[in-house]
This record gives structure tokens, sequence and C-alpha cells, in this order.
């Protein structure tokens, strides 16, 4: 087992101590990713010393599982005939993913060092646009015709097979380049040499568009649980693959967002603990700020009933009480609706079969906390008498508005996600804090007219 | 292509007209998961009509796709025979995870009537924990031993491969049965045939224990890059495989529920729209209801101050703008800190680095909302005159109100999800709502107690 060797102390002090064969002959044993992981924890300085104690072959396996900065920093310090042969023998996706970090100018030099055949791979990698399946797929995939027997395939496979990321699926291709099949590497090795391509077929096969977002891939991937998929331009010309390592890193990213725009943080461009500190501080500000501008309108609503507070300062203190059951019950609301959307469990249509349930937890919820609102009043007043003769008033506006304002949380959270997505945004951005500014000052309009209605005439 | 052919409306007219020949053939063209899609959209009595008309070997592929209520509607109502074939076809990680959601006499009945191997097969794989990596495992593999040919490897695939989930990795053990290396199926596909399979050996594998946890299965598998995984016992003895698409779908249902929990949602049972109205509100009001009773405090900390509130009432009106404001910057942090931990970026050692950095990201929002909320009270002063002439009293309090309130928020926020880890809790569980409920108390208690300093004597 090599399960995450974490670096022992020992291996600490043979870098420290500079005994580099012995580190040497250690390293030649680790699995690529446990390498990426030593490296990572490093210093600058000492990532490079490491790296080039590797095997040649493992310095590239190693390389395609570091992080794009470490990746940079390597290349800005290695000899170019090193770079060269890392280059051309990293597979394309994890290339191009690398090259699109890089500054123009070193990506220049980078794209230069490659073999002819390999650069003509690169630059049309990198034509789709970003965000599209096209930069995600690598071009390694072995392609076959239908005439071909078994035999013959697998002497093709021995022969070009060596660089392909996947052997899991061969893909028949017609004399045009179209794809007019996949066939699962078990049918082929199980079936007789003499059996030609075509007694396989089916004519059945899913694929992607280059030109299609990397979302649709996850989607896909998730529906037909393949481990690689074909790529196809507009004419069904086979282009490349794309694999599901490289889609669940895209899918890990989006997540990420996701939850990020659901607390009102704007995508992050790095991971949070690299991001630098102003930087992080911006992507945080903008929203902060829209909700800042939006929550004012609180002063202003109360500002509407300044007499009355005057009058019963005692209805001033439910406020956040009241005003905070609404932005915790619109907020569960609105991150089970938007969850449901990105797992794809409820579409557009189902917003009235979900405005129903929503109405119904909503009153169930506004009535349970209602009722404990109501009791916290009339305890309080038993032991107490701190609210006066005019508590049954108070405890049954307080009641009355967490009803309401609980049961218009979880209608306006439960809604929003249907409206953005309709509207065309993304129904992550109906992030929980912009739910709860929206309710809150709807919920202050509701509590004190409320108040105002059940109160007039005695306590105000 | 394949991909999601919807049910156009002719298909729905074939199946309202009963044209079941005509069915018959379009269907045998479909792919598994599409065909599970359609049915899943199907009334109840239709799906068995529909799903009865498929093949047989498309029958229990299908099968494999839908969801268990339905899965479990189907074994209701097929006949024994059928339910058989469809249930010793199954992988076994497929036929475990739908067992699991069975009730037990209807699992009893099931696993009668397995065939004797599959059964054992079957029993075993419920044998481990629930959320264990043995649960999501697979006995199809191949497993060879190290003196074997590439030939002979490639005629015992042909021979006994049938039913492997995945053929990308062949699995080498020793006479007891302990794994001792894995062996990349192209690797063998490119070696001469009269090779052994030790010489292909260089002892480097990755491996699972039976007993780990779901979700250390989710890390090795992002971290090494592999469609599969062996599983083996506490003596190496290889059990069986992993494949991703198991662990996709794992990773899936956990994510939910980190962003559910982050919501105070508890995890649901099923899918959001699908489980019952009235466990969907107990969900709900559990964490609710807590937050509901944490945040009554805020109650009693503004009775503390009912006297000043009473001489000045505006001080009230910035209430729900300074601890709406604290929220909403406490629950970027938390849920930016979450994230980070939950995709690996930050470990525990970390929390001294995020503290430093919150601080001042958290100073720097609280300087911007505070100059904010300082301009927005002396622009509504200049052209209004409503707060009084101790207006820039007002303006200050709340201004640094704010910037106490965000940065206390922002700590808060970011060293809950520590505190909680190293408790041994969930971060997730450190959820927006209950870090806005954490800074609403403690938010009141900053804003009266600078309001008093500064506006004693003057105001009140």
């Amino acid at each position: 087992m090599m399960i995450a060797p974490l670096i022992q102390p020992e291996i600490k002090e043979l870098i420290d101590n500079r005994e580099f064969s012995v580190l040497k002959e250690v390293f030649s044993e680790w699995a690529p990713a446990d390498l990426a992981e030593l490296i990572s924890e490093l210093p600058e300085d000492e990532q490079i010393i490491i790296f080039r104690l590797l095997p040649k072959q493992l310095q590239s396996q190693t390389f395609e599982y570091l992080e794009y900065d470490i990746q940079e920093h390597l290349l800005s310090n290695l000899a170019k005939k090193q770079i060269a042969d890392i280059l051309n023998e990293m597979s394309p996706d994890d290339r191009t993913a690398l090259f699109e970090e890089l500054p123009a100018d070193l990506l220049r030099q980078m794209l230069a060092l490659l073999s002819k055949e390999e650069r003509v791979t690169a630059m049309t990698l990198l034509g789709y646009p970003e965000n599209s399946v096209g930069r995600l797929m690598t071009t390694d995939y072995i392609a076959v015709k239908e005439n071909m027997t078994i035999a013959q395939v697998l002497h093709y496979i021995r022969k070009y097979g060596k660089d392909s990321e996947t052997l899991n699926m061969i893909y028949v291709i017609d004399d045009n380049g179209r794809l007019i099949d996949d066939i699962k590497m078990r049918q082929v090795l199980l079936s007789q040499p003499t059996r030609r391509i075509k007694t396989l077929m089916d004519h059945k096969f899913v694929s992607l568009n280059a030109f299609d977002d990397q979302e649709t891939a996850i989607q896909v991937f998730k529906k037909y649980d393949h481990y690689a998929l074909p790529v196809i331009d507009a004419d069904g010309v086979l282009l490349g693959i794309v694999t599901i390592d490289d889609v669940l890193d895209v899918e890990e990213k989006e997540v990420t967002e996701d939850i990020h725009k659901m607390a009102a943080v704007e995508a992050l461009e790095e991971p949070y603990i690299d991001e630098p500190i102003l930087r992080l501080t911006r992507k945080r500000a903008t929203w902060l700020v829209v909700l800042f501008i939006g929550e004012m309108l609180t002063a202003t609503a109360m500002g509407y009933f300044e007499q009355e507070i005057a009058k019963a300062v005692v209805l001033a203190l439910f406020v956040p009480l009241i005003i905070s059951s609404g932005g915790n019950s619109g907020s569960q609301a609105s991150t089970l609706v938007i969850r449901a959307m990105a797992v794809g469990e409820i579409t557009l249509k189902d917003w009235s079969r979900v405005l129903f349930r929503e109405i119904q937890s909503g009153f169930l919820l506004g009535l349970i906390l209602g009722s404990i609102g109501f009791l916290r009043i009339s305890i309080w007043q038993r032991f107490s008498g701190i609210y006066g003769q005019h508590w049954i008033g108070i405890a049954i506006s307080v009641a009355l508005a967490l009803l309401g304002v609980v049961l218009w949380g979880t209608t306006v959270g439960s809604m929003l996600p249907f409206i953005l997505r309709r509207l065309g945004l993304d129904p992550a951005t109906s992030s929980a804090p912009f739910v709860a500014t929206l309710v809150d000052v709807s919920g202050l309009i509701i509590y004190f007219n409320v108040a105002y209605l059940l109160l007039k005439g005695s306590l105000l």
C-alpha cells in the first residue's frame, strides 16, 4: 500500500543533509501523486533539487499532479531539454490546462519546445473556447475501421496504443473520420481473433460536442457511468476523448463556485488559502456592499414606525428575533431548491410543485416558531411582568409576525432560484444572504403592521 | 448520438395507443440510461408495462439506472423468474445499494432469488458497516498469478472476464490471495504474449481497506486519478474493487449533505422533491428551533438597553443593518473555510494562518461598510435633518459598531469550523445561520456599548 506516505521525519532529514543518492533510491519507489504532494510541501529552492532527482519517466508523471504555480516555477528553472521531455510526455489535456495558466510569453516559449506533432495538437486544443469540452479533451485514443479483425485491432493497439489515456473503449470511424460506434475493450478481448469489428457493432454510442459547455460533460458522465466519452465536431468527426478524471477536477471547481456564490462570495481565481488578501477582500466586498445597501432599507422601514417604537420600546426588542427567523427559513428553502436544481432533481417546470410544498412546510415551520415565541413572552411575563398589562397583545403580534415572516421567507427563498434561472442567471446567485436581506425588509413591514393593527388603541 | 432523447410526443402517443410491438422495436435501440429516464417519468402502472417490453439483457442494464423506489415498485410487480434474472445479472455493488434500501421482509425474499454464488457475495458485501468501502465494492474483477504469461492472462480474461466491471486493471495476487500488484490492461496488451506477468510488476499499488470510510475512498480516487481501486482486508487479501462511478454517486450525496448542513438543514433521506412534507419540515424545524432559541438572546440583550432605546429610538433603527452585516460577513468566512477544508486545501494546522488572513480581510471589510454607513447617515442628515443635533455621534457609533461587528463576524465565522473539527464534529455544521445567530447577539452588545460610550451625556 502506498497511500499518502506523509513526509516522515527521516525524509526531511535526508533532504536537510543533502543525501541525494539515498533519496533518489527512495523516491524511485514512490507513486507520482505522493511525490507531487511531497514536492508541494517543500520550499521553492528544494522543489527543483528534489524534482531533478527523479527518474525521467517519473518526472513527467509527477509533473502532471503538481499545482500550476509549482509547474510554472519548475518550468522557469529547468533546462530546455528537460522541459521539452516533460511537455512532450504530458497528456494533451493536462498540458492544455497548464498552458491556459501560463503568462503569454512563457506559453510561447513552451509551445516552441514541443515536437511538431504535439504542437499541432496543443494549438488545436487551445483553439476551443474556455470552459468548452474541447479544452478538456485528449487526442490519445484508439480509432479503428469496421473492417478490421480483432487480431488486427490488437496488433494496432500494441503498435500505436502507447500513449492512449484509456484503453477501456475503442472507437470505430468511417472513411471520413466520422465516429460510427464505440466498443468496449472487454468485448474486443472476449471475442475470437478472427471476428471483424463490424460484427461487434451496435451503432449505439454517447458522445460530446467539442463546443459543448464543460458542465454538460459532467451531466453526461454522471448519467451514463462512462470512464471516457468521445468528442466530435458538428459533422460527427471524432476529435478526441474526455476522461472522467479531468471532468472530476472541473466539477470540484464548479461545486466550490456554487457554494461560494450561495454565501455571496464571487468566484475565486485561486484556492482560498492562496488568494491574495486584497483580491479575496474585493471578491467578498462586492456582494457585502450590495447587501448592505439593500439592508439600509430596514432603517428606512423602521423609520416609518419610529413613533410606534417610541410609544412601545418593547416592540423593538423582538426585531432581531423576527427578521432572523425569516432569513433562516428563507435560506433553508433557497439552498434546498438550488441544490436540487444543480443535481437535476428538479427543473423549471417543477416550480408550482415546489411552491405548493414550500407553502405547506413554511406554514408548519411558522406555526412552530410562532408558538415558541408566544410561550417565551407568556412565561417571561408570568415571572417578571416586564411586558406590562398589554403583554398578550405583544405576544400575539410576535407570534403572528413570526408565522407571516417564516411563510414569506420560505416562499421567497424557494421561488427566487426559479426566477433567476428563468432569466438565464445562475440560481446559486440567490445566495442565502440575498434572500435574508429581501426577507428582512419585508419582515419588518409585516411585524410592525401586525403590531399596529393589534395594539392600536391599547399600547400604541 | 443517443444523448437524452426526451420523451417525444410520438413515444407518448405510442404508449397511450398501446402500440407495444412498435415500442419494443424502438426501445431495443435505446441506451439503458435513457430508458431509465423515460420509465422514471411514466405513471406507476405504465412503468411495468414498458419495462416488460425490453429485451432481457436491456432489462437488467436499465434496472441498474433506476431510482430505488422505482426498483422496489418493479420488484413487487414482476414474476419471480424475471426478478431472479435481473438480480443475478446486476453488478454486486449496485445490488448492495438496492438491498440497503429494501424493507427487511422484501430483502429476505430477494436474497432467496439469488443463485447460491451470488447470495454469498451479497451477504458478504452487506456485512460491512454502512458508509464503509466494503458496501461499495464489486467482486467482479480479474485476479491473476505472477507466473502466468500474457497469453495465459488474455485467455483467462476471455474465459472469466464476462462479468468484470472494468478491465482497465488486472490484479496480481499471491498463493494466499494477498494483493501484490496492479497492472494496467494497456501494459498487458502492449506486451509480447510470451512474457510473464512477473516481468511487468513494479510492486507499487494503491488500495483501500474494506472498513475504510467511503469519504476516504473519494479522497484517494481524486488524488490518484484511477478508474477503479482494489479493496483489501487487514491481512492484505484482495476482496473486490471499487469503481469511480459508484464513488461519484457517494460524493454527490456527501456534497448535498454538506450544502444542506451549511444552511442548517439536517441530511435528507430522499431527494428533496421526494421527501414527504412532514419529514422535510422536521429536518428543517430542528435547527430552526435551535437557532430561534439562540436568537432569543437578542431580545434579552436588547432588554438591557431598553432605557437607552427609549431615550434615543433612532438607535433601534440601525439594529437590523448592523447585525445582518455581521451575519453576512461571518457566513462568507465560514463558507470559505468549510469548503477549503472539504477539498483538502487547508487542515487543522492552518488555523493561525487563516485567522491572520481573516483578521486583515475582516478589518478591511469592516472599514468599507463602516464608511458607507457613516456616509449614509451624514447624507440623510444633510437633506432631512432626521437624526437631530447629535447626528455625528450616531454616525460614528454606527460606523464603529459596523467595523467591530464585521471584524468579529469574520473571526468567529472562520474559526468555528476549526473548533468543530478539532472536537471531532463536521465543520459544515457551523452553518451560516449558526454563525449569524452567534454574531447577532454579540453584535448588539458591541453596538449598544459603543453607542453608550459615545453618546453618554449627549443623546443618552
